[in-house]
């Protein structure tokens, strides 16, 4: 599956059975854009790692290691390709006893591995549906980008043939985002985005767009305010003209029909590219 | 963490990191009690494990190997104490490509471990208190013992001192189980516990005594009837006479004090324990 993996800083593919990521998925991951062997956002990776675990209680304390393994694996080899994925798993250790409650003496484990980037047209817009499977509402966990990911495995082994990706929606009816993406969308009043505050993740490029669209010099001037950051209904879908999706190797990712419906607007979507472009 | 593991059958204490069950709680577990080299109720634990493996689309299969596993574990070695805790986990097998969605053609992978009945007194009440840490809800994951157990590692961080065991509310408000067991109440209407039909765990324990509670010809007469099982909200527990846990650990535990209220009653619990001893 992988490439190169390093395992607290030492080469190599196993991890112990009472590894609590294992056992509770009791830990956080990211995963990291490279391009031309260096990382990209990395700061804002860390950020949300550090977020999730302070949220978790998770004692994990050595960033500037972390930094370093990502950046040396975004960079190996001397036949580095152009594009890599490099994903963090951080498990908060290995149990010192069985049960949910840690010690508080764990020793967190950092899991660092180079994987290729995916094949396909960066640039098709995508499929996008709705899907059946819901995410269970919790504000303790919500943003986070956290090791408990059934919810999505099932939204993926749901997702019918010919759909790229689907949206899902809260146990409350919200829509909350992809799959594995995070969703904009824009109707009439303009582009606006779900809260996060219950359930789903925040992601890395979901904050760039939310941050450019909030730019009060941008390189390329805003035909529009910000993104308004609100609940959003599935009844909404058909008033919606435009709209895309956001993750870290996507970037920003038009939605070519959504729920069977032909979106043929792509103007924010360009617009936000040519801004963040820019902005490098 | 633990006397012995076998990891699809061989001795060993590593796994790969490409395991779904660390990259994404995709996988399974059960707890099994074990008695003078001998688990306990092992084809109840087996059942829920087939009926999750069915609900998560996650084609394990090798059910004899892993009972006669489980079985070898339970009685290993010629000094094996009275009592012991067999863990099984099992994974959907080694991601076969990065992402949530499975191929499909991941092999399952099982680890089963031996460990250490856990010291205390097996029959003082329980100290319980409401936690502050809810439960989202999904009726695809509802009732499952998965690995997806990052709400219940918090709800034992935040356990207060003293505290034995919390109980923990779904984010509906519902009172649905304690955090690594089930609830019965009793009121002046009898005997009851929560529905599991929007999240929590259904315990193998919790289904002797429902299954005590329903028989026809019970060993000892009840002087009950069944267990309802229903909605429970916060609001009834100042109503509450009498109250217990359970888990296969625990079997059936008398809680002395329910968020801060002594209770005096065991007659339930009692008269439960008795019948089920004589039925064995």
């Amino acid at each position: 599956m992988s490439a190169a993996t390093l395992i607290d800083g030492r080469p190599g593919d196993q991890v112990s059975v009472a590894e609590r990521a294992l056992q509770y998925g009791d830990g956080l991951f990211e995963t990291i854009s490279c391009v031309d062997g260096a990382p990209r956002w990395l700061p804002r990776h860390l950020q949300r790692l550090r977020l999730g675990c302070e949220r978790l209680q998770l004692p994990f304390t050595d960033y500037e290691v972390l930094a370093q393994e990502i950046t040396a694996l975004a960079g190996a080899g001397s036949a580095a390709p152009a594009r890599c994925v490099v994903k963090v798993i951080v498990s908060r250790g290995a149990a010192l006893r069985r049960g949910y409650g840690p010690t508080g003496a764990e020793r967190p484990t950092r899991i660092v591995s180079r994987h290729e980037w995916p094949a396909g047209d960066p640039t098709a817009p995508l499929h996008v549906s709705l899907s059946s499977v819901r995410l269970g509402t919790n504000p303790l966990l919500a943003g986070l980008k956290h090791l408990n990911r059934l919810e999505q495995v099932l939204a993926q082994l749901a997702r019918p043939p010919g759909i790229d990706e689907v949206l899902m929606l809260s146990s409350r009816g919200e829509i909350i985002g992809g799959s594995m993406s995070n969703v904009f969308l824009a109707d009439q009043t303009g582009l606006f985005t779900p809260r996060l505050d219950a359930c789903g993740v925040a992601g890395v490029m979901r904050g760039l767009v939310l941050q450019a669209s909030r730019a009060r010099r941008p390189v390329a001037p805003l035909r529009f305010g910000a993104v308004r950051v609100r609940r959003v209904m599935p009844s909404e879908l058909p008033g919606v003209r435009e709209a895309f999706v956001t993750n870290v190797r996507w970037g920003i990712r038009s939605i070519g029909s959504l729920d069977g419906r032909a979106l043929a607007s792509d103007d924010y979507a360009q617009q936000l590219r040519r801004q963040m472009d820019a902005a490098q």
